[in-house]
Formats: structure tokens, C-alpha cells, sequence
């Protein structure tokens, strides 16, 4: 039975090389000040409300990470702003940064418990009343009321096993913790 | 001085339409439904962490608003999380999205107040203990436990002007306040 089981396990690839996260929490209980990472990224203004992030180093296992690469990430408003929509808006962006995080933890969790994904297909909206970031009404919040995700979801699974799939990668998601709750921003100038 | 002040602000151009979005706040007085954005994004699954995100379509202004393209936000995990490194991560994805409303802000309101902006750079870094996302304790946060962004910019404008510009861009910010307060978020699948 348990043969049975880890010939089908083996089968399974989701492209998630689920040992070494296995090998790193261990890792981390030995160490957890390895597990301190610092993310970033900069910012360069290029015209308008039309900007440039570039990604490249991080820190985490006790060291700087250096990348022999750099991302960028463009952002700007659309013609209806009366901007150049040059590339997606920075709230377009946030619904991005969710939907990679929640897609990457389904494939994780699915590796982990030995359920072969064949698609996977998440579409968010966000609702967002201008007239908050237009300052009109100090009573409607900048950002959004309220954000909706629908996963779509082809497995060798049940649909029940689909659906917990889903709920393990949202308890464990970084954007959807930072999305639903409050973090703290220090801004500084110059 | 009122032609003098004109003539000033007539010579300022950061590429911001400010007339417009003091238009839009009119229009917005009379038809506050108008105000109501829904704002999108669809991410499909490519392999392991590695996921595609597509951005076009948005609802506002009371209609459909379709772009004439579409643009793509990619995202990954590092090499240290044994993955292929194809993209940034979902959480430096949302530090971009953050820097970009914030530069965006930033141009926005120099643009309103008259003043010349030559440049913007902002640095953001946010701290992360990898064991929440890696369950190993439910006491340590999946998400950043803070963020630090640091505005270097250079504009025609006393310390206190560009600090006063920061300043209000945040309390303006749409992705400032999705980071900072809690959001809902509905997950449904299939």
C-alpha cells in the first residue's frame, strides 16, 4: 500500500520540487535566522503617472542574494485617467501579485499531496470607488472594497480535493495575508 | 501675481493632465456611479511556481472600458526556493505595485501644486519570515512584517515641498492603503 502510494507520488510533477522545501523547513528550525528574508524592489519615475521597478537582489539565508538577472515591472494609468496606459495600473499590478501567489501555493500544495495539476486558471476583480484617491469623500478608502478570485481548476483530483487545494495555498499565502491584513509602510524622503 | 502664478504653473509639466482629473472630479459630483471601477487581472499557471498574469479589460465610467492591448506580469519563485527564478516573486511584485502608485502620487500632486519634478526614485524593502509561509508557526505572519520606502527626489521645491508632496500621495494612494488596512478577499473555485 504504501509502495503503491509513492509510485504514484513519484509520478506526480507539477514542476514543485517539494523535498527541498521539506529540507529547508528543516533547515529553518536548526536556523530560523536564516528564514529572514528582506524583499525589494526600486522605483524610477519616467513621466506622468508612467514608472519603472526594477527587481533584482534580496536577502535570506543569512546572506545578500544576488540574481544574474534583473525584472522590470511597468506601471501607469489608463486613457480614461488621461494617461498614456503604457502598462497596467499599480492596483492591476496588486491583483497580479495575488493571483501568482495563490497559483504558485495550489501547485505546491497539489505536489505535496500527490495530485497532478493539468490547468490552472485563477480571475480576479477588484472593486474601487475613485472617488477615494480623488480625495472627494474622506468616508471611501483609496483602495479596494472588496476583491473577488475564481480558480478554475483542471486535476487529477475530486472536487472536494480541488477545493482544499485552494483553501491550503490561501492559508499560506504572503500576498493574500498582505492583501487582508494590515502592514505597516514607513516612508521616508531624501 | 494671479499672471504671474499662472504664467509659473502654465511652464510646470511632469507630464501629469491635472485639468482632466479636476474634471473627472466634477463629473464624479454629479454621477457618483461613474466612480464605481472594477479593476481585473486573469493568471494562468505555466509550471511549478512560474505563472502568467494577463491585464486589459476594466469596468468605469458606467461601461466596459476595453484596451487595444493587453499586457503580461510574470511571476516566480527564486533559485533558493528551488525553483527555476523565471520572474520576481509574487510578494516583490506588490512592492512595485506600491512604488508605482506611490510615483504616480507623486507626479500628481507636484503637477497640482506647480512644481517641477526632474526626478523620482523610490527604494522599498520589505522584511519577511519565510516560516509563516512555510507553516511552521501560527504565530509568524505569511505576509511582510513591515515595509520601508525611501523617496530620493530631486524638484524645483524646498525640502518641505517635496516632503509635503510624499506626504500626500500616500494619504492618496490606492496600493498604500490595500498594503496598510485590511481588505476582503473571496475565493471561490471552479
Amino acid at each position: 500500500m504504501t509502495m503503491t502510494t509513492d509510485f504514484n507520488a513519484a509520478k506526480i510533477n507539477n514542476g514543485v520540487n517539494v523535498d527541498a522545501l521539506l529540507g529547508a523547513r528543516e533547515a529553518f528550525e536548526q536556523t530560523p535566522e536564516a528564514a529572514q528574508f528582506k524583499w525589494r524592489a526600486s522605483c524610477e519615475w519616467v513621466t506622468g503617472t508612467h514608472s519603472r521597478s526594477t527587481i533584482k537582489n534580496f536577502f535570506g539565508l543569512g546572506t545578500e542574494q544576488s540574481r544574474d538577472k534583473h525584472f522590470c515591472v511597468e506601471a501607469d494609468h489608463p486613457k480614461v485617467f488621461a494617461a498614456e496606459d503604457n502598462a497596467p495600473t499599480p492596483v492591476e499590478i496588486v491583483l497580479a501579485g495575488l493571483a501568482s501567489c495563490l497559483t504558485a501555493g495550489v501547485a505546491a500544495v497539489a505536489q505535496r499531496r500527490g495530485i497532478q495539476l493539468h490547468s490552472v486558471k485563477a480571475t480576479l476583480e477588484g472593486d474601487m470607488d475613485i472617488q477615494g484617491i480623488l480625495g472627494m469623500d474622506d468616508d471611501i478608502r483609496n483602495g479596494f472594497g472588496g476583491i473577488r478570485v475564481h480558480f478554475d481548476i483542471r486535476a487529477d483530483a475530486s472536487q472536494d480535493d480541488i477545493k482544499s487545494l485552494v483553501a491550503q495555498s490561501q492559508k499560506r499565502s504572503a500576498v493574500f495575508d498582505i492583501i487582508t491584513n494590515p502592514t505597516n509602510v514607513f516612508v521616508t524622503v531624501n
